[in-house]
């Protein structure tokens, strides 16, 4: 078993980086304190005895070497960006959780024949460049290094030029490394299995998800002044497509979700009639065609409520992918370590998205999950329990490590 | 008749100061560009001869001495400020169309019994602190000095600090003056003038209005894996409220209006629930009565919104005024000069709300308007053409003189 109050402690000592208003944490990805993360996730490594590289989109691999150097190694990590007002776990567990089996190897003066190589994801969260899983997609071959490169945030600042500005800009071609499998460890971010107490999620299925920036283009014009038919209402337009969102994913759910987080309105003043609004709707289901007839039903419902308001709109898709099945033989590695371990456990499909997600298409890849309370993630007050983060990472730990040695 | 080539000059001229970006202005109260627009106001007057007085609220009064310097004086004027995305005339024309009257009687070589006095108010618009018309509210015993000094704009500058900061906090006791009677010159920023092709629209009254700044409370989370009956959507409920909003509107149009032209989500990720919203209802009616009902009803509708969505709400009012009818012998003044100067005209309510509004509680007032391309405005977009300024100052002209000269 893995040494929980060491996991723990690095855990918290990374949360003091970047923190957040409200218990929580402000590590936003390619940001300075992003930089500071890696900084110490990099010490932590070396003292560790690893070594590091980091590829063209700054994503870090710290390896431990096999006894076969030749054998492709084992690969285990997740992210160390951020929301802005996210948690300590989302992500933070699955990198440190790899880091804390290899000190455990370590500690137990384990060898395994296929190297093993902790990795952490540049730009996992999606919040500040869209779409999210970026450098994991870029590195399963999904988007182009430049186009990634060329990303924007809301003030305008490119990726490449973020990335190079933190000095985490590494030499290596990005998806040049072959894996014998990929295995990350996630809080669920949900309420499932913390519902039913269950210790362990067997992830067996990723939802897909769409991504479309929606732009409304009304007319500004005076709130006081400007007869009711006369007006040409973004805003209006913006709440429509709200709630028409909300209304297609529940007519699916269980199946689907649909919301609309990110939602700006031009030139946002008190008596101006928004003559722009632009925001991005966000669904999901671990069902192609639902996802594919929900994107259909929400372009005609946006063309309906436009026609009405005379304002006319631009979708953009920013973000998606196809719902995902995981590996069958990393699959049962986790569900048998969990069972051997005498943990309960259950299949489950990821609400989310993980870079387990992009690299499940160049790799033999699974993902282990433990509960968060109340299901709660994307919010300062993400919590976990120690023994739930143990849990799962004794449970990575036996995965990794059945794999890595024969 | 006015000078009509120098009033458009001059106005021109002003334009140049805190230009917008797509031919408009950005000369929002407080900033820089409204201290240089008041210097460039500020010289103008001098050349003209005139004293200028500032008030602690930084209004800017400049007069011209009468025969008799111990009658009181006519008042002229309106607002300097602009909207974040404003057009050219807009208030402007108002203090601009009062300078021309000074220019023209001193070419004129026309001397008043009353003194007249040119005034530019602060914060009109309301934007940057709510509530509109600021300063002619503290003037007019509506608000308290000190209660103004304490609004603060979005990012938490107070209004009292940044009016020392442009260096236009004046000493004059705020609200000190009695006027014989103010007269303000303002765009109609509606459609009717135009539509009908009136030149001179004479205003009878003013609507009243309501901004309700609303606060939704929901909880942040994962817009993945929270399923559809666990989400506290702050975000939907923002929407909800904006169709309600414009559903009562339109329940008693054209007696009343109402949007939502103010709207930010927290923290504004692409894939986090809004946990919380702020935005700002504005309804506005001629009828108190139907004012205050559309009021009570969005009241209500709030509460039902926002318990079927499990979120809770705060109303705070943040800018108020009942309709107003205009001084009848101000009017008649306003009525007459179009008459004798043969422009076409109707009376007219303002759909917007006016220093003139607050400024008749104290002393006899009215407005003149004059039609605006398409009833635009709040657009940088807004447009008028140099004879509908004309008339609208000739008419001004020859109402404030006929008060001023006995
Ligand atoms: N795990 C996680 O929150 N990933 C961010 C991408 C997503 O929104 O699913
Ligand atoms: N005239 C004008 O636009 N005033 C601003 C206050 C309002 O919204 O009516």
């Amino acid at each position: 078993r893995i040494n929980s109050d060491r996991l723990w402690d690095s855990i918290m000592e990374m949360a003091k980086i970047g923190p957040g208003v409200a218990g929580g944490n402000n590590r936003q990805t390619l940001t300075d304190e992003d930089g500071e993360g890696r900084h110490l996730f990099q010490k932590w490594c070396k003292e560790a005895g690893l070594e590091m590289a980091v590829d063209q989109m700054g994503t870090m691999f710290a390896r431990r070497e096999g006894t076969d150097p030749d054998a492709l190694p084992v690969y285990v990590g997740s992210h160390l960006d951020t929301q802005p007002t996210g948690g300590k776990y989302d992500g933070v567990l699955g990198v440190l959780g790899g880091l804390e089996i290899i000190r455990t190897l370590n500690d137990l003066n384990i060898k395994t024949k296929h190297p093993i190589v902790v990795t952490n994801w540049t730009n996992e969260e999606g919040t500040r460049y869209a779409p999210a899983m970026l450098a994991s997609g870029v590195f399963a071959g999904v988007h182009d290094k430049d186009w990634a490169y060329d990303r924007v945030d809301a003030k305008g600042k490119r990726f490449g030029d973020e990335l190079e500005r933190i000095g985490w800009k590494g030499d290596e071609e990005v998806g040049a490394r072959k894996m014998k499998a990929f295995f990350e460890l996630h809080i669920e971010q949900g309420p499932i299995l913390e519902d039913e107490m269950i210790d362990i999620g067997v992830v067996t299925h990723g939802q897909g998800l769409k991504w479309l920036q929606v732009t409304l283009t009304g007319k500004e014009s005076h709130t006081g002044s400007t007869p009711m038919p006369k007006r040409r209402n973004a805003g209006l337009g913006m709440a429509r497509v709200t709630e028409l969102v909300h209304e297609i994913a529940m007519d699916y759910q269980p199946d689907a979700v649909g919301a609309i987080g990110h939602m700006e309105a031009y030139p946002n003043s008190r008596n101006i009639i928004a003559g722009r609004t632009v925001f991005t709707i966000d669904i999901r289901s671990p069902n192609k065609d639902v996802l594919d007839e929900m994107d259909a039903r929400i372009r005609d419902g946006i063309a309906t409520i436009c026609e009405a308001l005379d304002i006319i709109f631009e979708i953009e898709q920013v973000g998606h992918f196809d719902p995902v099945t995981f590996d069958e033989g990393c699959v049962k590695a986790i569900r048998d370590a969990a069972e051997r371990l005498g943990y309960s456990h259950r299949n489950i499909v990821s609400g989310a998205g993980h870079d387990a997600c992009w690299i499940n298409r160049v790799a033999p890849t699974a993902m282990v999950m433990c509960p968060c309370v109340d299901g709660l993630s994307h919010n300062e007050a993400e919590e976990i329990f120690p023994e739930w983060a143990a849990a799962g990472c004794d449970v990575l730990f036996h995965a990794v490590v059945e794999t890595a040695v024969i």
